[in-house]
């Protein structure tokens, strides 16, 4: 089983936000690998695995980085398939992390999702490799059929709550 | 009985922020009702709800959305009764909520509150009710003379704090 | 005539962005009247102005202010009837002037718009009003679906558009 | 020829900024559609197109929005084709519309790319559809090699900065 | 004993940091006040507090407010004598209260202070009384001798920590 | 005639900001000089000057800065006698300024006023010495009795609008 | 042993964040210093402290402030050697103290690291020192190896986490 | 002659800003080089700079970059030479590219001035290499010395400012 995404962080401190993503690739049952990488630290071997990540089979790279967040667009511009960068609130509530992700000069772009959004960035790799795999997407359809379900939960717990005035 | 304001929220987790609005409709004798709904995972259930909304007598709507929040606009675009937009503290302090619920483009406002200001989305359906119903504008007239109490209580409690060059 | 909305200002320099207030409301033949009111500059007027408005028949008030805007808020504090704030942008954007207008605290709500959101502020009265007059009501449904009819005009004018790849 | 790519705006003023994806998209030689939509004016158009969008063979749909910037979230929430963000700056520097598509709640992404980063969306639609279109991914490998063109001419012109301590 | 300085807030939670202003005017022998009042919930009382503040003897008023901090400015509008604003952090780390506070239009200031900068407040206010009062100058020069003693038991205390390498 | 206020900038290009505390003072007749110093370039100057205003007669300090605005910092901690600091906006929009000016430690206060507020910074100086001089409070009570007259010409150019439904 | 580093800070209350520096010199052998100063409690103190410390024999001086972050630029301004400019996150997320240490004007720099960043002020100041000592530079580049090693563990770490559909 | 700075950036749009630190360097007598480089574009490029600088005899690196401004962070982690980055404003007024810049994570620091605070980059970089270089450290004298004289013309122009009651 080749894996088909693959999720880099920093650092192990990133773990339990990423594994979000993790989570909903292995729920969707899209092989993927999770490795540590660092713009900063490893630059040979970010430059080994954005080389090699399309020969070796990785469809989607999910990047993940915090605070003048460089891993995502790095790796973006060393290779043509689609990096979803996931910024990490590491410090000033996430934002630093989010515009040195978002805000890459034309030519060079990462797919940005929201602060910490990293069960986002597992769902938009779905999406783009669904794109190619029909099985996959019966999955990613039923998933999303399947979203409404905890606002039909929510609505059963809101009628528990009582007011004289409250009509429903 | 039936409602004359809808409390929305995209979920339960709301409830603790938007308890505010519903207890001061309730003191208002104002009746009213809370449903669950999400732009982006119930949008047929948005559309129907906002498209009856008028004809069920609801006068006005208050929907409470975070982080990227587009339900009370959503609303908004589907209905011509007025809807007041509660920004909810998830992410940035709440500045991510109030930017995408206040900054509407021309032709769809929502009425917007402070972060987590449910109680004041409360009062302003009163107040837009109050127009037409002139024995709830006395109770409003009632409350609001009643704000001034806080005032006068924190003032005793002022005057419990002493110092030698205090003089009151 | 009596008018059912007032607009004001704290100076005519805001005119040209809150002309587009008064133009919807002539547009739906609201009557309405336009003044320059200072929360700080003529703070007896501004309470004369607010104690009297509602038995004048005043249904809605729509106010102005860039800066540290308190005009919407002060007035607020002193009416029982719906204040529309519209934050000006004269300095930082308009973010000052936004988070001094809906940051408003417990108890005295104002319904803020979009920074320089005149046109919403004239839209979101005529829904307040509309509540009780369904004359008003019928004129705010033709607008509202005249709306749509900007994106027509747009679509006929993105057919112009001409690649030899688009295919439409 | 059938579109793969659509891209969606709420006006024509957002063309000269959204241009940028068409030429891309046109070098490409990806046949693409433009229209205008909006979330709020024609929330039925929108239902329609982003139900239909995938069964006629629409692979990325690229939306773009300014200020309170709901059409890109609403889009993505009734496809589960990829969307792409495109935020613009119309007020606060294009801050507002940033936040409102790139903080989309878990469940449903979109992948933002920088304010007015019109190009970038169009890379990023072709780095998707080349997943599964190895002609197409010859052609993005092609640009991507021609990026660095730009830099050799710069230092051609940076070259001619000429200073007695300057060395090259 | 007449008040020389009115401390006044919107609510007995603002105590906790005002209660250094209290401190610091208390040890500076300077005789004041504190009371509540609010912007709007009793404007009233705040119209005849600030009409009578200078005939009752008052030289400098302290206002302390949080959110869209309206209290200082219209204080301010209404007495000739210096106001001076305190940004109390109730939301969004107080910017809104310090952009509220600091921001006022031309003709009416508000001496402003850092967020939550109660102490300073104190300061502030003795130094504009002691320009007329040569004994409190003489406290105050001795206070500000005294700003040094922190660093100097700073001083000692860094002298406490011990590394091979540090040289004092 | 010897100077009551000192006006400082670091350079003359803050001028057109500044002349506005000038022309106030002069308006009210107070005396007052006008001199470049920099926190960052002539620190012994600055020395000089903070340590011998008071001796020399002067009351209170009008100090302005832009980007990591130091001087009013600076002199205020070096002087017991008020410093107001003026925001200058050289960048940012002038939010560095304002925050490196008003958010000063405990101990040392700036009274900040507004950015680019050079006007309201006059009148404080002058609120301050009206304290001790019934004269120049009556010209500042003119002065405050005078800035409703702009509110009056502003309504009077309101009459000249004319709509069919405008009431006024 | 002379020290060549100077860590400066205005309180014992950023030694938590400081301590980081302190500890990367000491581990490279080179000898320093650590002091209290406050640009504005004892401006004097910090006058002689940066006329001496280049004939002292420092080299560097790192300098931590928080809010209205004066100390770095003061220093910069009365010394022609290197400042590190350190900003504490004492208020609004360290936004102040970065903004106030970083945007200092033309002519007076400061070296500035990230918000509570002492080990990369540490690390900077050994690069300054390196240029002119072959054996720090040895131990340097042994640092800078060695800061592979933290992803080598992560990654370890990342294989003993398991899912059905994770491949490494 | 061989270079001792270097200065990059990405793009001949950046020359204007980055003169300035070429500019000073010439006015030192310090021999630099001026080169195009992307951290996005010419990835490699980057990295044989990076790796070659110090053998070849570059002591200070000045990088400049907008946006999510990578090319600073990159090249740091890559040498062990000191690395000034340039924050350029191309968008959101520099913020992002201050943000991207200066917050780097521990182990790789960049040494940050203002948003197009290019001079100061040239000052900074003399300043780390007058450590080792006694005849440049006099010319930075001379230089720090100069900066009065603006100082003094400024107060010659201020002398020229004329008012009734201006004293100087």
């Amino acid at each position: 089983m080749k894996p088909l995404v693959s999720i880099i962080m920093g650092s192990t401190s990133d773990l339990p936000v990423m594994k979000k993503a993790a989570d909903f690739l292995n729920d969707m049952e899209v092989p993927f690998e999770i490795n540590a990488l660092s713009a900063h630290r490893t630059p040979e071997a970010v430059e080994e695995f954005a080389g090699n990540a399309e020969s070796r089979g990785i469809k989607v790279i999910i990047a993940a980085a915090g605070m003048a967040a460089h891993l995502p667009g790095v790796i973006a511009s060393m290779t043509k398939i689609p990096v979803i960068g996931v910024p990490i609130n590491a410090s000033l509530d996430g934002l630093d992390a989010l515009l040195a992700i978002v805000q890459m000069p034309p030519g060079i772009p990462v797919a940005t999702v929201g602060i910490d959004g990293a069960m986002n960035a597992g769902i938009l790799a779905v999406q783009m490799i669904s794109l190619g795999d029909a099985k996959l997407a019966e999955r990613l359809a039923d998933f999303k059929a399947g979203l409404k379900k905890k606002i039909v939960k929510a609505n059963e717990e809101l009628k528990e709550v009582k007011y004289p005035f409250k009509t429903n």
